[in-house]
């Protein structure tokens, strides 16, 4: 949510420039500040900014995006497993990437490759079992289970056409990296073996559609050694997002996932299936995260209108929540896991604007929710891992340090 | 720049005090915030708060004044290699100092002791290499090369007339320690004798001239092992500088050290001429650290006066750089690297006001550069060595950390 002043909107930011009463509202009557979701300056992915939205400190917890995927799009991964996010793609002869997404293959079809992929055998010697899922069109998750892996792994996927996949090798010298880079090697030439032969493929040529012929591989990652917050809180949490990544990180934080129909992690989403299903969810939890990916789509596409049509459905999507909860027992708190340039279209390190709402909350002066108009509120500029603990403590769940 | 309000000044500070259109323009057109170059409340040295305004932790990475000395100063320093800095001082026969500045000898003078120093033979058995080079009139450098040295070693110079010359002494109990101790003091000695009989001492002593007896040794450092901006940041970076610390941490950073004419690290260091280099050095890097001394001067002695002539001086300086830079593609910020008390005549643990000011960047309300009215400002209180990472957020200069 959270942008730069662009020229186009007369040095304003799109959230600066939405029309957003709801927003406001919390803003008035709470408490804001700004947050640098990891460190001041440091852009940060988007699983690294929700971990830290959720107290922990990315900097000590993260291990790679693979697993947190994998996990999010329903693939059970165990500590020590190593996973993978994948694409389906199509390579030419001296493998050349001609599409990176095998031209977006439809879930039906990629379900049929990966049903052949699955069976594929590797050496018994080498003791290692994968699951691979696919999930959305193209894209899947590889799951390495066994021992002595490592998550030291470069990719496969060279994120761009018209290059050669490149090498599975090892990032550091430990036997296990170069045993999981073998393994993972044997593996993706086994895939690219059986699906050159596959009748889907055959059938997707014959249609002109590129053949799916290889697996790329990319974001070795292992699930992150982290407390859930049922622990870390004694809370009961829930999680409502529809991006793998975030779903990911929500349920390694031991969050139940919440299934609403609608949500898509697209700008085309459900927004009032999600404030509906964030409202069921506290009659029964302590704790709701409710995620909306729209204005990030909108930022890495450089469109600033779709950008301030995202907050302004977000905005209405607050005001039912807030008509349908008890704000004298609940604390609602709004932000952005990331400042997305529409400039640059990338994640950008500059902080982004908080504002908490709720009893007991120490109101400032500050009436209108923005990334400036935050930045001069009671809460001043905070660390992303501090939001938890500070909500935490508004809702007397954390733990008195000391005597 | 950074100051303590003063009586003398109606309670405002020298920079409050001074006429500043351009730093007010900077901070109208920018973002304020107020920096701890290390921490709050510790006062840092320039070298430490040259760390830190480069984006190291000098906590974490700072090894003594020596070896940056050295380097500034156009002497080589290895890792491994331990270095002092160095003054030519007169001493009695009872090695108590009559005085540290030998005078302030002559260049001329201390080249042709040096010259004879040089030659002076440690015992072969040390099997360690020195290198003494003179830089301004009694100053010098001395570099030990060779192993299993250490920078645990005390001063010899007692940094007061009417004291006597310290015993050089280890720090530690390490090995290393004792035996660069033990290879110093045979050293000093030797240079002792070496001076006491030189032509050119005899000749001070015909001429009323206090001569120059001996070396004193202080600061004992190292190379700090960091990563130079080019690997973090991926800059090609230029540093412009008259005073030798300064220029040994940015040499040590990486930086092209860019020689201006009539930049003397004092007062009467020519401005303008630093500005111009500026401007220029701008056209080939894509960062350029430009540091005045002056104001740091003024504080030692207390003159606030000198020191809001000095800020005036610096105003007009930037005055030339902002009309000369592209604002639309250029970040220019403003800060100080530490606060030095005209009233204490020290380095201060309070904390520095900064200003950014370029495209994109998210403003304030702030329109005045001075210590009480940046902290009002959307960068609110940071460490220094956060600047260079917002800065080269700023400038597209930073990795995502996660997906």
């Amino acid at each position: 949510m959270a942008d730069r002043p662009l020229k186009e909107l007369g040095w304003k930011t799109p959230l600066e420039s939405a029309r957003k009463p709801v927003l406001n509202r919390i803003a008035k009557t709470g408490i804001c500040g700004i947050l640098d979701p990891i460190a001041p300056g440091m852009p940060p992915g988007s699983d690294t900014s929700t971990l830290a939205m959720l107290g922990y400190d990315p900097l000590k917890v993260y291990s790679g995006r693979g697993a947190l995927e994998a996990v999010g799009s329903g693939v059970e991964v165990l500590p020590g497993d190593v996973a993978f996010r994948s694409n389906f793609a199509t390579v030419d002869e001296n493998l050349v990437v001609l599409d990176r997404r095998a031209g977006r293959i439809a879930n039906e079809d990629a379900s049929k490759l990966v049903e052949s992929l699955q069976k594929v055998k590797l050496k018994k010697s080498k003791n290692v079992e994968f699951l691979f899922k696919n999930t959305i069109q193209h894209r899947g998750a590889l799951v390495l289970h066994g021992s002595k892996l490592s998550a030291a792994i470069g990719d496969s996927d060279p994120e761009e056409t018209g290059k050669k996949v490149l090498k599975l090798e090892s990032q550091d010298q430990s036997p296990e990296a170069k045993r999981t880079a073998s393994i993972l090697s044997e593996l993706s030439q086994s895939f690219h073996r059986v699906l050159n032969q596959h009748p889907v493929n055959r059938e997707r040529i014959k249609h002109k559609l590129p053949p799916a012929n290889i697996v790329l591989f990319r974001g070795a990652g292992t699930i992150p050694k982290i407390d859930p917050l049922g622990e870390v809180f004694g809370v009961k949490a829930a999680c409502i997002a529809a991006v793998s990544l975030i779903r990911g990180v929500c349920k390694v934080a031991g969050m139940n996932l919440i299934e609403v129909k609608g949500a898509t992690g697209t700008p085309q989403t459900d927004y009032m299936a999600k404030a509906r299903a964030a409202v069921r969810a506290l009659n029964e939890h302590d704790f709701v995260f409710l995620h909306v990916k729209a204005t990030d789509v909108a930022g890495h596409d450089g469109n600033f209108k779709l950008k301030i049509e995202t907050v302004e459905r977000i905005d209405k999507m607050l005001g039912h929540i807030l008509d349908n909860i008890d704000l004298s027992s609940t604390v609602l708190a709004v932000t952005a896991d990331h400042t997305t340039s529409c400039a640059t279209r990338n994640h950008e390190g500059d902080p982004v604007p908080v504002a908490i709402t709720g009893p007991y909350v120490r109101t400032d002066d500050v009436a209108e929710f923005g990334e400036r108009t935050c930045s001069r509120g009671g809460l001043h500029r905070l660390k992303g891992a501090d939001l938890m603990h500070i909500l935490m403590n508004l809702c007397g769940h954390v733990q008195k340090f000391g005597a």
